[in-house]
């Protein structure tokens, strides 16, 4: 509902401009274009130099969409992988690409910790890893993955391609692109754009490896395989008729992101989840769900609320605030807030104040 | 653009009420709402409820939504076949299908004939056959196959699965359901909506050979395999977060279109197909590609214009009417007429009308 702020990691709440890029896009045919236009060309155009001026994506790198990050799990195994990935599992989306893997038909290795735990720094080593599946951000748990962390993989695995599934983390983490092959997300979490859209992000490397796979008589799918989006991308298309007024959105917002500044846009991520951990830290009911600060998301932050889950939705929905459900088993005990840029300030601000007042 | 009445095959004209529909979405929240929450399920029942009211899909059908139709290719063989699909071939999206096959490993036959011809209705048989692919309507050419073509598959295939592409017929024909397994279509065509979301319908035989070809060992993909189509359904969901927004309009359409009743908009597609195919039949320079009457389709009408293609698109151009390019190599010759819901018995008389004037 309008003036309900939505806190749910997902779809979240919608970027305040996005509904007068939608009215614009009806004013200008945008909904019934066809993909095989020069007007698609150019909208696809503006959506990936978006993302790449937005996300600071160096060339060598390609921007490609798809329906879903779910679809991206399973298009990076297809593509990327002969036999062997390695997944790092902390929660169920990290789970579940591990679990795309086997129902692949590929045989991936698990590194797996608690629910709500990060990683140790030191890795164990395995054999004949092709692909390095990291979840930035665990949208179940909070859990967010240290930048020294992901960047460590390069060296330790030099023949690895590493793939990064940053749903619920972009735009606010700069990631460095000369660690990493892979990254993706979906636009219904950080971009506050409606869901059914995906943005895969390959390397050279993804490509060749796809080729290869291709080569040994490895299937890698069909119309979404690397060398099909590569090629149609090259023209500034799909393969496949697309969610067009997705990408023509997400273009829109992009811009308004550029306009706004990635800097400021990440500084206030930094304020608004320092202040909701700290009201967490020092709550007397609530506690932050990650113990580990350095493990902490700034974008998605869980609380553990023991028994009083259902009393603290009812008094914040009661001054417009929609907390996010725990995920899962932790329904009955935790809330999740999403701290992505359609929150503002203020909205966190006031969030603050109403949960200081539950005692 | 607003004004202009867009009968390319899709993404085609939008159908009157969409864009109301929008408006109340975003006033409702539906944008920015959790897929996991009942207000989604209800959005979810009501649109395949529409769907199944308005196509009389009976039971023991399930109806379930991917991106694309062209996601659906892929997902048809990867879950229907473990070795040998047979496909009727007489254009370019035919041919695609056909080739989906290939690229997931599988060893497809093809009957094919030349772009512009239907199928003789003897049909040759081939062993092993698991699925037979028939596309109803081949978009590029305006070929249609006719009802009988497509129930003899029943009876001389007993073993097979029979799989129906009605991605540019819909919600025209009816089709006996009796005598097919799957069908499938994408909104951005008859349903008159923005793109980005297909949509599914299958049989328990489906569901039964997904997971026959499951306990082989033989994958059948991950989140979008028929097993985890079927058991999100069951609760009104789906696997990943899905195109919300376009499930939505897909309920308001559906019930738009059932209270102007199915019954009225197939007499008006005739209607239009009649007096369009009259208006070429008879015309000095313009005529009917397909050239056999019964093999015509009444929801794209393709148009020989020999050299006169530019001439006759400013002309259409110049009174509002945005006449839809030729496919492929076609593009020089030929026009493309989609008759859809959202073109108004006005707008094919007024398209009769100008076409009537070049000479």
């Amino acid at each position: 509902m309008k003036g309900i702020v939505n806190f749910t990691p997902g779809p979240s709440q919608i970027y305040f401009t996005v509904e007068d890029h939608v009215r614009a896009a009806f004013r200008d045919g945008v909904p019934s274009l066809s993909h095989r236009t020069k007007e698609f060309e150019n909208i696809s155009k503006t959506a990936t130099e978006g993302v790449r001026d937005l996300l600071g994506v160096p060339s060598g790198f390609h921007v490609f969409f798809t329906s879903s990050a779910t679809e991206i799990w399973e298009r990076s195994i297809q593509n990327l992988v002969a036999t062997t990935s390695l997944h790092f599992v902390n929660g169920a989306f990290s789970k579940k690409y591990y679990e795309v893997a086997s129902q692949l038909g590929k045989t991936p290795i698990k590194i797996e910790v608690p629910v709500g735990k990060g990683f140790d720094k030191d890795v164990a080593h395995h054999d004949g890893v092709e692909l390095i599946a990291l979840t930035h951000n665990e949208t179940s748990t909070g859990v967010s993955l240290p930048m020294n962390f992901i960047n460590q993989f390069r060296d330790q695995y030099p023949n690895a391609l590493i793939a990064v599934d940053a749903v619920s983390s972009l735009p606010y983490p700069q990631f460095d692109f000369s660690k990493i092959d892979s990254l993706f997300f979906s636009v219904q979490k950080g971009f506050g754009l409606p869901a059914g859209l995906g943005v895969w992000i390959v390397n050279d490397q993804c490509i060749a490896k796809s080729e290869e796979l291709l080569s040994k008589g490895i299937s890698i799918g069909s119309y979404h395989n690397l060398p099909s989006l590569l090629q149609h991308s090259k023209k500034n298309q799909t393969p496949e008729t697309p969610n067009v007024l997705g990408i023509y959105l997400l273009g829109k917002v992009t811009a308004d992101f550029l306009r706004r500044g990635i800097h400021i846009i990440r500084k206030e991520t930094e304020y608004k989840a320092a202040i909701l951990y700290q009201a967490l830290a020092t709550h007397g009911i609530i506690s932050p769900f990650v113990t580990e600060v350095s493990h902490r998301s700034n974008t998605v932050i869980v609380a553990q609320c023991r028994d009083q889950v259902k009393t603290i939705t009812q008094r914040l929905e009661g001054v417009g605030l929609q907390a996010g459900d725990g995920y899962g088993e932790n329904k009955a005990t935790q809330l999740r807030f999403a701290n992505f840029p359609a929150h503002s300030k203020e909205q966190y601000e006031k969030l603050v104040d109403e949960l200081g007042k539950i005692k």
